[in-house]
């Protein structure tokens, strides 16, 4: 009994399985793979000879010799021979970064966004991803799409970014331009995924781990917005309309400074790049920093709490000042504060993340939306 | 291929996706069935067959013709042979409802909880459920399981009350007392599930629905105690410990009022009762739950907002504030605000919730804890 007829769709979701427990514990053998798996060795050993083929897996060190059997062989990721393209589009830049499916960063590239009209945006990302492609393929290695964060909220099921006030765009067709723009600077066919650079930023913490990524996982980015990436129950959380994170409008103060928004007393009021510029400490931000991750931590309660953006790398204290008022909150209540932990990528969080956002659906192909051009 | 040799929980998986498609479209015939899960005719017919013989589902209403082909038989979930017992422990009554699959209260019960032991609570929790299921069985109506919401952080993982502070308990090792408790009671066989009571008053939104229950969906309880209910990615979202939603604790003003928790400016200290009931205006309240609000809205982006507890009864007044300080967010930032509603089941959310929970777990084989004594 099956509950798709798709055999297609039974074959990705077990190689997905296996590619996920080589995660968790590098180093398995088909058989134990077989066992946590509940495949037949049989199936396994067909998947993991497919995998090895396409550069997914490799079988490396010596083979372990258990009593009187046939020694195992140890498999383990290959970050060698595969890689997944991230953009991100800033509001002032484009980095293009190949990450590696263990998370290394293979190659990367920065320059300046020239125009913020959309088809101009997609013309110059697709330039620099060709330029990835190019440069991955001489190494060589296989590339497994493309993934691009963004500053807006983009409408997955549609294929459109509702909102990117600071790019100035409102309910642009995104993936039909970027594909295209990808198409006619002849790059190879691949798929495309596209998020909230929020997002691909928590995925940057999530998908490239060996076995530690906590469920839930909240990022918190500071720049001129301030966002949140949300991963829970094992997926990227986006909301209905892919609006969820923007934490920077949730109020902290009633009748407090008035945002861009629109609204007044809104976080980016108190932390935002712009009111750190205009404060004399920008410490002092940290403490609405910390008031934030705290009401993060009392609704969400996650399992990792991470902090990243321009402004923690311009204002380091911003961070420690944060921390130290989620502390106190602690304290006052009597509970061990949750781990607040830095960005692992620095500023390259959003585009390894949106490589990160490909492996994220590769390895969830019941929940995929992709596109291939 | 299949991921899993475990093939009693394969046919468990294609009877929910049958049992929710019907929840879904009531009146599918048993080929419309086999055409929207993918699963052959024979085996629809197989399970379908069960699912009546078991009480789940009924043919009813005259059989449609449609063309030359044999006249199809509208199939629906029974509302009438199956039931759920829910318990809600509140900190000053316990609630027992008996609901049948589609959302109907067949039988209720309140008391006033005699002591706040967690042993006596139990012993007292068991009679109600004894005599539940008498008056059901009576009918007769069979029942699914038990489900139990209560004022605290539960942890599935160990079967735990980690901290219900107004009943104060910490670390109460619960599944194994009401297991034992319901068992001496007398009362036969029976799944058990727990959930904070916030949760399971989600849950009474979100599983008895025709097809309109929104992924994602945020129940605001508002007593004593202030909490947020959570369905993401169409499952419970509870977090690390069990302790995601507990939103009173939320800070909306620093350096505010001292809470009860020891932090301070917490969203309780605004319009929790204890502060409602001090207020010369209680719909002053109301503007802070409108925060919260906007609040869960930037954070959640969520497909349904619902309000509900005994601050909404008492002062009915607070939920009309709270609408109105959200649609002014809304107009400032020049956005439609989100749908509010009033819990459907008034102060019987959490009760039926509790039942709703045995049906969240039954509809999702995958993912279900559940302990059978």
């Amino acid at each position: 009994m099956k509950t798709t007829g798709d055999q297609q769709l039974v074959k990705r979701i077990n190689r997905s399985v296996l590619l996920r427990l080589l995660r968790r514990r590098s180093g398995l053998s088909r058989a134990q793979l077989a066992q946590e798996s509940g495949l037949t060795k049989s199936t396994v050993s067909l998947l993991v000879r497919e995998l090895i083929d396409e550069g997914w897996v490799t079988e490396t060190g010596p083979a372990a010799a258990h009593g009187l059997g046939r020694p195992s062989t140890p498999l383990q990721l290959d970050g060698s021979r595969r890689a997944m393209i991230g953009v991100e589009i800033a509001v002032e830049s484009l980095r293009v970064v190949g990450v590696s499916l263990t998370g290394e960063v293979l190659w990367s590239v920065e320059e300046a966004l020239a125009e913020h009209e959309p088809a101009a945006v997609c013309r110059q990302v697709a330039q620099l991803v060709v330029r990835a492609h190019a440069a991955l393929a001489a190494r060589p290695v296989l590339v497994s799409g493309v993934g691009i964060g963004l500053p807006g909220a983009f409408d997955e099921a549609s294929g459109t970014v509702r909102f990117a006030p600071n790019l100035g765009w409102r309910n642009v067709s995104f993936l039909p331009l970027i594909t295209r723009a990808l198409a006619e600077a002849g790059c190879p066919p691949v798929a495309v995924h596209v998020q909230n650079e929020a997002d691909t930023a928590a995925l940057s913490e999530y998908e490239f781990t060996d076995g530690d990524a906590k469920d839930s996982l909240i990022f918190v980015t500071c720049g001129v917005g301030v966002g949140a990436g949300i991963v829970l129950n094992d997926r990227l959380f986006t909301g209905l309309q892919g609006m969820a994170g923007e934490i920077g409008h949730s109020i902290l103060q009633i009748d407090g400074p008035a945002c861009s928004c629109g609204r007044r007393g809104c976080a980016e009021t108190f932390f935002g790049a712009r009111a750190l510029g205009q404060l004399p400490d920008p410490a002092r931000g940290g403490v609405f920093l910390g008031v934030v991750l705290q009401n993060l931590w009392t609704t969400f309660n996650p399992g990792a709490l991470v902090v990243g953006g321009p402004s923690c790398e311009r204002h380091p204290d911003i961070v420690r000042t944060a921390r130290d008022t989620l502390d106190a909150y602690a304290t006052s209540a009597g509970v061990a504060p949750p781990p607040v932990r830095p960005a692992r990528y620095g500023l390259l969080a959003s585009a390894v993340g949106a490589a990160a956002l490909v492996l994220h659906h590769e390895l969830r192909p019941m929940h995929a939306p992709s596109l291939i051009h």
